[in-house]
Protein backbone atom coordinates (compact mmCIF):
# COMPACT_ATOMS: atom_id res chain seq x y z
CA UNK A 1 0.00 0.00 0.00
CA UNK A 2 1.68 3.45 -1.00
CA UNK A 3 0.50 6.35 1.10
CA UNK A 4 0.45 9.98 -0.04
CA UNK A 5 1.11 10.97 3.33
CA UNK A 6 3.35 9.95 6.10
CA UNK A 7 0.79 11.11 8.77
CA UNK A 8 -1.86 9.29 7.47
CA UNK A 9 0.82 6.08 6.78
CA UNK A 10 2.15 6.01 10.06
CA UNK A 11 -1.60 6.26 11.97
CA UNK A 12 -2.78 3.08 9.65
CA UNK A 13 0.47 1.16 10.88
CA UNK A 14 -0.40 1.97 14.37
CA UNK A 15 -4.04 1.02 13.89
CA UNK A 16 -3.06 -1.97 12.36
CA UNK A 17 -0.88 -3.36 15.41
CA UNK A 18 -4.65 -4.25 16.81
CA UNK A 19 -5.46 -8.04 16.43
CA UNK A 20 -7.90 -8.80 13.83
CA UNK A 21 -7.71 -5.53 12.00
CA UNK A 22 -5.54 -5.60 8.68
CA UNK A 23 -4.08 -2.75 6.91
CA UNK A 24 -7.44 -2.21 4.50
CA UNK A 25 -9.76 -2.05 7.47
CA UNK A 26 -7.22 0.01 9.80
CA UNK A 27 -7.19 2.88 6.54
CA UNK A 28 -10.84 2.36 6.72
CA UNK A 29 -11.11 3.61 10.42
CA UNK A 30 -8.57 6.17 10.31
CA UNK A 31 -10.28 7.57 7.19
CA UNK A 32 -13.58 7.74 8.88
CA UNK A 33 -12.04 9.44 11.89
CA UNK A 34 -11.14 11.83 9.61
CA UNK A 35 -14.46 12.72 8.19
CA UNK A 36 -15.81 12.80 11.75
CA UNK A 37 -14.98 15.97 13.86
CA UNK A 38 -11.92 16.79 15.71
CA UNK A 39 -13.19 16.00 19.50
CA UNK A 40 -14.01 12.50 18.39
CA UNK A 41 -10.24 11.58 17.73
CA UNK A 42 -9.31 13.27 20.46
CA UNK A 43 -11.72 11.44 22.90
CA UNK A 44 -10.72 8.58 21.63
CA UNK A 45 -7.02 8.96 22.14
CA UNK A 46 -7.51 10.68 25.45
CA UNK A 47 -9.38 7.72 26.92
CA UNK A 48 -7.01 5.17 25.50
CA UNK A 49 -4.10 6.79 27.09
CA UNK A 50 -6.09 7.96 30.19
CA UNK A 51 -6.87 4.12 30.83
CA UNK A 52 -3.07 3.04 29.73
CA UNK A 53 -1.50 4.85 31.85
CA UNK A 54 -3.85 5.34 34.81
CA UNK A 55 -5.60 1.43 35.22
CA UNK A 56 -5.05 -0.25 38.21
CA UNK A 57 -5.23 -3.97 38.89
CA UNK A 58 -7.08 -4.70 42.24
CA UNK A 59 -4.86 -6.22 45.15
CA UNK A 60 -6.78 -8.75 45.54
CA UNK A 61 -8.41 -10.36 42.84
CA UNK A 62 -6.71 -8.92 39.72
CA UNK A 63 -8.97 -7.51 37.99
CA UNK A 64 -8.67 -4.08 36.07
CA UNK A 65 -9.76 -1.57 38.77
CA UNK A 66 -10.08 2.38 38.82
CA UNK A 67 -8.86 1.85 42.81
CA UNK A 68 -6.21 -0.66 44.52
CA UNK A 69 -9.08 -2.49 45.87
CA UNK A 70 -12.18 -3.27 43.14
CA UNK A 71 -15.68 -3.00 43.64
CA UNK A 72 -16.57 -6.23 44.13
CA UNK A 73 -13.68 -7.04 46.51
CA UNK A 74 -14.73 -4.16 48.24
CA UNK A 75 -18.54 -4.77 48.45
CA UNK A 76 -18.97 -6.35 52.12
CA UNK A 77 -22.27 -7.99 50.81
CA UNK A 78 -20.39 -10.27 49.23
CA UNK A 79 -18.90 -13.28 50.40
CA UNK A 80 -16.00 -13.81 50.71
CA UNK A 81 -15.81 -17.39 51.78
CA UNK A 82 -16.44 -18.17 47.78
CA UNK A 83 -13.88 -17.28 45.14
CA UNK A 84 -14.68 -18.21 41.37
CA UNK A 85 -11.18 -18.63 39.40
CA UNK A 86 -11.41 -16.96 35.92
CA UNK A 87 -9.10 -16.24 33.14
CA UNK A 88 -9.73 -12.51 32.54
CA UNK A 89 -12.00 -9.67 33.08
CA UNK A 90 -14.57 -10.55 30.20
CA UNK A 91 -15.01 -14.14 31.97
CA UNK A 92 -15.80 -11.71 35.54
CA UNK A 93 -18.12 -9.59 33.86
CA UNK A 94 -20.04 -12.66 31.71
CA UNK A 95 -20.77 -14.23 35.45
CA UNK A 96 -21.77 -11.12 37.02
CA UNK A 97 -24.23 -10.70 33.87
CA UNK A 98 -25.89 -13.74 35.72
CA UNK A 99 -26.46 -12.42 38.47
CA UNK A 100 -26.81 -15.73 40.17
CA UNK A 101 -22.71 -15.52 41.82
CA UNK A 102 -22.05 -13.40 44.83
CA UNK A 103 -18.87 -14.42 46.22
CA UNK A 104 -15.56 -13.02 45.04
CA UNK A 105 -13.36 -13.70 41.92
CA UNK A 106 -9.62 -14.40 41.46
CA UNK A 107 -8.35 -13.49 38.19
CA UNK A 108 -5.58 -15.49 36.93
CA UNK A 109 -4.76 -13.23 33.87
CA UNK A 110 -4.52 -16.47 31.37
CA UNK A 111 -3.98 -19.84 31.18
CA UNK A 112 -1.13 -22.20 31.60
CA UNK A 113 -0.09 -22.58 27.78
CA UNK A 114 3.36 -24.14 26.81
CA UNK A 115 3.38 -23.14 23.28
CA UNK A 116 2.38 -19.75 23.81
CA UNK A 117 5.33 -19.48 26.77
CA UNK A 118 2.84 -18.81 29.31
CA UNK A 119 4.08 -20.69 32.54
CA UNK A 120 2.41 -20.62 36.16
CA UNK A 121 5.07 -18.10 37.50
CA UNK A 122 3.25 -15.42 34.44
CA UNK A 123 -0.46 -16.09 36.02
CA UNK A 124 -1.21 -14.74 39.51
CA UNK A 125 -1.48 -18.32 40.93
CA UNK A 126 1.12 -17.60 43.28
CA UNK A 127 -1.21 -14.86 45.21
CA UNK A 128 -4.34 -17.19 44.65
CA UNK A 129 -2.57 -19.76 46.85
CA UNK A 130 -1.75 -17.27 49.12
CA UNK A 131 -5.18 -16.44 49.18
CA UNK A 132 -6.72 -19.61 50.32
CA UNK A 133 -4.15 -19.98 52.88
CA UNK A 134 -4.91 -16.83 54.72
CA UNK A 135 -8.27 -18.93 55.50
CA UNK A 136 -10.64 -16.64 54.85
CA UNK A 137 -11.91 -18.86 51.18
CA UNK A 138 -14.27 -21.42 51.75
CA UNK A 139 -14.79 -22.87 48.54
CA UNK A 140 -12.83 -22.09 45.05
CA UNK A 141 -14.94 -22.37 41.87
CA UNK A 142 -12.89 -23.37 38.85
CA UNK A 143 -14.37 -21.65 35.29
CA UNK A 144 -11.91 -21.62 33.33
CA UNK A 145 -12.52 -22.52 29.56
CA UNK A 146 -12.57 -26.18 29.04
CA UNK A 147 -9.63 -26.61 26.71
CA UNK A 148 -6.61 -28.71 27.22
CA UNK A 149 -4.58 -25.18 28.44
CA UNK A 150 -7.58 -24.58 31.32
CA UNK A 151 -7.39 -27.70 32.26
CA UNK A 152 -3.59 -27.99 33.06
CA UNK A 153 -4.14 -25.15 34.88
CA UNK A 154 -6.93 -26.28 36.63
CA UNK A 155 -5.11 -28.82 38.00
CA UNK A 156 -1.68 -27.51 38.47
CA UNK A 157 -3.45 -24.87 40.64
CA UNK A 158 -5.41 -28.05 42.47
CA UNK A 159 -1.90 -29.82 43.07
CA UNK A 160 -0.80 -26.34 44.56
CA UNK A 161 -3.73 -26.24 47.30
CA UNK A 162 -2.50 -30.08 48.44
CA UNK A 163 -3.08 -30.20 52.28
CA UNK A 164 -5.45 -27.35 52.26
CA UNK A 165 -8.79 -27.89 53.68
CA UNK A 166 -10.41 -25.26 51.35
CA UNK A 167 -13.66 -26.92 48.74
CA UNK A 168 -12.88 -27.01 45.42
CA UNK A 169 -15.69 -27.03 42.50
CA UNK A 170 -15.45 -26.39 38.68
CA UNK A 171 -18.70 -24.99 37.00
CA UNK A 172 -21.23 -27.82 35.02
CA UNK A 173 -20.35 -28.02 31.56
CA UNK A 174 -23.30 -29.94 29.99
CA UNK A 175 -26.40 -28.58 27.14
CA UNK A 176 -27.02 -25.40 26.97
CA UNK A 177 -30.47 -24.58 28.11
CA UNK A 178 -33.06 -24.54 25.10
CA UNK A 179 -30.70 -26.88 22.64
CA UNK A 180 -31.39 -30.05 20.93
CA UNK A 181 -29.80 -33.22 21.97
CA UNK A 182 -29.19 -34.48 18.53
CA UNK A 183 -26.63 -31.40 17.45
CA UNK A 184 -25.20 -31.52 20.86
CA UNK A 185 -21.32 -33.04 20.19
CA UNK A 186 -20.30 -36.19 22.17
CA UNK A 187 -18.22 -35.12 25.10
CA UNK A 188 -20.48 -32.56 26.32
CA UNK A 189 -23.61 -34.68 26.03
CA UNK A 190 -21.71 -37.46 27.71
CA UNK A 191 -20.70 -35.27 30.48
CA UNK A 192 -23.56 -34.05 31.26
CA UNK A 193 -25.37 -37.57 31.40
CA UNK A 194 -22.41 -38.53 33.62
CA UNK A 195 -22.54 -35.52 35.83
CA UNK A 196 -26.62 -35.53 35.98
CA UNK A 197 -28.05 -34.13 39.26
CA UNK A 198 -31.32 -34.89 40.97
CA UNK A 199 -34.50 -33.56 39.41
CA UNK A 200 -35.43 -32.13 42.83
CA UNK A 201 -32.06 -29.87 42.09
CA UNK A 202 -32.63 -29.40 38.64
CA UNK A 203 -36.73 -27.70 39.54
CA UNK A 204 -35.22 -25.38 42.02
CA UNK A 205 -33.02 -23.97 40.01
CA UNK B 1 -22.46 -4.49 29.71
CA UNK B 2 -21.33 -4.03 33.33
CA UNK B 3 -17.55 -2.71 33.64
CA UNK B 4 -15.95 -2.77 37.16
CA UNK B 5 -13.52 0.06 35.99
CA UNK B 6 -15.04 3.39 34.38
CA UNK B 7 -11.98 4.14 32.56
CA UNK B 8 -12.05 0.65 30.79
CA UNK B 9 -15.76 1.28 30.15
CA UNK B 10 -15.04 4.78 28.51
CA UNK B 11 -12.78 3.60 26.40
CA UNK B 12 -14.79 0.47 25.25
CA UNK B 13 -17.22 3.31 24.15
CA UNK B 14 -15.27 5.47 22.27
CA UNK B 15 -13.54 2.64 20.12
CA UNK B 16 -17.20 1.02 19.80
CA UNK B 17 -17.84 4.49 17.73
CA UNK B 18 -15.97 3.40 15.04
CA UNK B 19 -17.45 1.89 12.32
CA UNK B 20 -17.77 -1.97 12.29
CA UNK B 21 -16.33 -2.01 15.98
CA UNK B 22 -18.79 -3.28 18.46
CA UNK B 23 -18.57 -3.50 21.88
CA UNK B 24 -17.28 -6.41 22.11
CA UNK B 25 -14.63 -6.16 19.96
CA UNK B 26 -13.79 -3.21 21.15
CA UNK B 27 -13.94 -4.55 24.27
CA UNK B 28 -11.20 -7.17 23.05
CA UNK B 29 -9.27 -4.19 21.45
CA UNK B 30 -8.73 -2.24 24.52
CA UNK B 31 -7.91 -5.53 26.91
CA UNK B 32 -5.59 -6.15 23.71
CA UNK B 33 -3.57 -2.58 24.65
CA UNK B 34 -3.83 -3.27 28.67
CA UNK B 35 -1.76 -6.36 27.93
CA UNK B 36 0.96 -4.60 25.49
CA UNK B 37 3.62 -1.94 26.68
CA UNK B 38 2.47 1.33 27.19
CA UNK B 39 4.83 2.57 24.29
CA UNK B 40 2.00 1.07 21.94
CA UNK B 41 -0.98 2.69 23.34
CA UNK B 42 1.00 5.67 23.26
CA UNK B 43 1.91 5.82 19.90
CA UNK B 44 -1.27 4.98 18.75
CA UNK B 45 -3.12 7.83 20.22
CA UNK B 46 0.20 10.27 19.06
CA UNK B 47 -0.18 8.80 15.91
CA UNK B 48 -4.59 9.39 15.52
CA UNK B 49 -3.98 12.93 17.00
CA UNK B 50 -1.23 13.71 14.74
CA UNK B 51 -3.05 12.47 11.74
CA UNK B 52 -6.30 14.66 12.87
CA UNK B 53 -4.91 17.69 14.10
CA UNK B 54 -2.33 18.73 11.27
CA UNK B 55 -3.60 16.69 8.25
CA UNK B 56 -4.51 18.69 5.07
CA UNK B 57 -5.96 17.99 1.74
CA UNK B 58 -4.75 19.17 -1.61
CA UNK B 59 -5.48 22.39 -2.55
CA UNK B 60 -5.93 21.48 -6.28
CA UNK B 61 -6.72 17.94 -6.43
CA UNK B 62 -8.30 17.60 -2.69
CA UNK B 63 -6.52 14.21 -1.23
CA UNK B 64 -4.79 13.63 1.72
CA UNK B 65 -1.90 15.13 1.97
CA UNK B 66 0.66 16.44 4.58
CA UNK B 67 0.93 19.72 2.22
CA UNK B 68 -0.56 21.81 0.94
CA UNK B 69 -0.55 20.99 -2.78
CA UNK B 70 0.08 16.85 -2.36
CA UNK B 71 3.05 14.59 -3.74
CA UNK B 72 1.10 13.89 -7.53
CA UNK B 73 0.00 17.53 -8.47
CA UNK B 74 3.19 18.46 -7.37
CA UNK B 75 5.23 16.05 -9.87
CA UNK B 76 6.02 17.12 -12.93
CA UNK B 77 6.58 14.44 -14.47
CA UNK B 78 2.69 13.76 -14.51
CA UNK B 79 0.05 14.46 -17.35
CA UNK B 80 -1.98 17.46 -15.90
CA UNK B 81 -4.08 17.08 -19.42
CA UNK B 82 -5.81 13.78 -17.57
CA UNK B 83 -7.79 14.53 -14.46
CA UNK B 84 -9.50 11.14 -12.87
CA UNK B 85 -12.33 11.69 -11.04
CA UNK B 86 -12.87 9.50 -7.92
CA UNK B 87 -14.41 9.53 -4.57
CA UNK B 88 -11.90 8.98 -1.97
CA UNK B 89 -8.11 8.25 -1.45
CA UNK B 90 -8.70 4.98 -1.20
CA UNK B 91 -9.34 4.56 -5.15
CA UNK B 92 -6.55 7.11 -5.94
CA UNK B 93 -4.48 4.24 -3.79
CA UNK B 94 -5.96 1.22 -5.96
CA UNK B 95 -5.03 3.30 -9.35
CA UNK B 96 -2.15 4.39 -7.96
CA UNK B 97 -1.18 0.60 -7.45
CA UNK B 98 -1.83 -0.43 -11.11
CA UNK B 99 1.01 1.99 -12.09
CA UNK B 100 -0.50 2.61 -15.87
CA UNK B 101 -2.23 6.26 -14.92
CA UNK B 102 0.18 8.98 -14.91
CA UNK B 103 -2.23 11.84 -15.07
CA UNK B 104 -3.77 13.67 -12.04
CA UNK B 105 -6.83 13.11 -9.75
CA UNK B 106 -9.47 15.01 -8.11
CA UNK B 107 -10.85 13.36 -5.38
CA UNK B 108 -14.82 14.26 -4.69
CA UNK B 109 -14.76 13.16 -1.26
CA UNK B 110 -18.35 11.14 -2.10
CA UNK B 111 -20.74 10.63 -4.25
CA UNK B 112 -24.37 12.79 -4.58
CA UNK B 113 -26.59 10.80 -2.89
CA UNK B 114 -30.07 11.95 -1.37
CA UNK B 115 -30.54 9.13 0.89
CA UNK B 116 -27.18 9.94 3.14
CA UNK B 117 -28.24 13.89 2.59
CA UNK B 118 -25.12 14.51 0.26
CA UNK B 119 -25.93 16.45 -2.25
CA UNK B 120 -23.46 18.51 -4.99
CA UNK B 121 -22.55 21.13 -2.51
CA UNK B 122 -21.02 18.88 0.14
CA UNK B 123 -18.83 17.20 -2.57
CA UNK B 124 -15.56 18.90 -4.22
CA UNK B 125 -17.95 19.60 -7.54
CA UNK B 126 -17.30 23.18 -8.20
CA UNK B 127 -13.69 22.98 -7.63
CA UNK B 128 -13.35 20.15 -10.12
CA UNK B 129 -15.38 22.71 -12.68
CA UNK B 130 -12.80 25.50 -12.11
CA UNK B 131 -10.37 23.35 -12.69
CA UNK B 132 -11.64 22.27 -16.06
CA UNK B 133 -12.59 25.68 -17.16
CA UNK B 134 -9.24 26.98 -16.29
CA UNK B 135 -7.88 25.16 -19.27
CA UNK B 136 -5.34 23.14 -18.18
CA UNK B 137 -7.06 19.45 -18.55
CA UNK B 138 -7.93 17.92 -21.38
CA UNK B 139 -9.86 14.66 -20.26
CA UNK B 140 -11.67 13.84 -17.47
CA UNK B 141 -12.26 10.36 -16.76
CA UNK B 142 -14.83 9.25 -14.70
CA UNK B 143 -13.58 6.54 -12.05
CA UNK B 144 -16.77 6.36 -9.22
CA UNK B 145 -18.11 3.33 -8.36
CA UNK B 146 -20.57 1.92 -10.95
CA UNK B 147 -23.99 2.61 -8.15
CA UNK B 148 -27.34 4.50 -8.74
CA UNK B 149 -24.86 7.27 -6.66
CA UNK B 150 -21.99 6.88 -8.79
CA UNK B 151 -23.86 7.47 -12.19
CA UNK B 152 -25.84 10.25 -10.62
CA UNK B 153 -22.81 11.90 -9.64
CA UNK B 154 -21.26 11.30 -13.25
CA UNK B 155 -24.59 13.05 -14.52
CA UNK B 156 -24.33 15.87 -12.68
CA UNK B 157 -20.45 16.74 -13.00
CA UNK B 158 -21.11 16.18 -17.26
CA UNK B 159 -24.00 18.26 -17.21
CA UNK B 160 -22.03 21.16 -15.20
CA UNK B 161 -19.34 20.98 -18.01
CA UNK B 162 -22.10 21.54 -20.38
CA UNK B 163 -20.03 23.82 -22.68
CA UNK B 164 -16.83 22.97 -22.16
CA UNK B 165 -14.61 21.74 -24.58
CA UNK B 166 -13.16 18.90 -22.03
CA UNK B 167 -13.55 15.26 -23.26
CA UNK B 168 -15.29 13.14 -20.74
CA UNK B 169 -14.76 9.13 -20.24
CA UNK B 170 -15.63 6.83 -17.99
CA UNK B 171 -13.31 3.70 -17.24
CA UNK B 172 -14.17 0.46 -18.68
CA UNK B 173 -16.64 -2.10 -16.79
CA UNK B 174 -16.74 -5.97 -18.39
CA UNK B 175 -15.42 -9.45 -17.31
CA UNK B 176 -12.19 -8.50 -14.99
CA UNK B 177 -9.53 -10.53 -16.54
CA UNK B 178 -8.95 -14.65 -15.48
CA UNK B 179 -13.10 -15.11 -14.81
CA UNK B 180 -15.33 -17.20 -16.15
CA UNK B 181 -17.86 -15.54 -18.59
CA UNK B 182 -20.38 -18.81 -17.08
CA UNK B 183 -20.24 -16.77 -13.22
CA UNK B 184 -20.19 -13.32 -14.76
CA UNK B 185 -23.60 -11.12 -14.24
CA UNK B 186 -25.59 -10.40 -16.74
CA UNK B 187 -25.38 -6.61 -16.70
CA UNK B 188 -21.63 -6.76 -16.54
CA UNK B 189 -21.41 -8.80 -19.37
CA UNK B 190 -24.12 -7.19 -21.41
CA UNK B 191 -22.08 -4.36 -20.88
CA UNK B 192 -18.67 -6.02 -21.84
CA UNK B 193 -20.03 -6.91 -25.18
CA UNK B 194 -21.83 -3.37 -25.98
CA UNK B 195 -18.38 -1.74 -25.24
CA UNK B 196 -16.11 -4.64 -27.32
CA UNK B 197 -13.06 -2.77 -28.54
CA UNK B 198 -10.41 -3.81 -31.75
CA UNK B 199 -8.70 -6.68 -30.94
CA UNK B 200 -5.91 -5.11 -32.33
CA UNK B 201 -5.97 -2.56 -29.02
CA UNK B 202 -6.60 -5.33 -26.49
CA UNK B 203 -3.08 -7.68 -27.31
CA UNK B 204 -1.37 -4.12 -27.42
CA UNK B 205 -2.42 -3.41 -23.26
Amino acid sequence: MEFSSKLLEKAVAEMSHLPGIGKRTALRLVLHLLRQPKQQTESLSEALLNLRQTIKFCEQCHNISDTSICDICSNGFRDGSQVCVVEDIRDVMAIENTGTFKGLYHVLGGKISPIDGVGPQDLKIESLVNRVNSGAVKELIFALSSTIEGDTTNFYIFRQLNGSEVKVSTIARGIAVGDELEYADEITLGRSIQNRIPFESAIKS
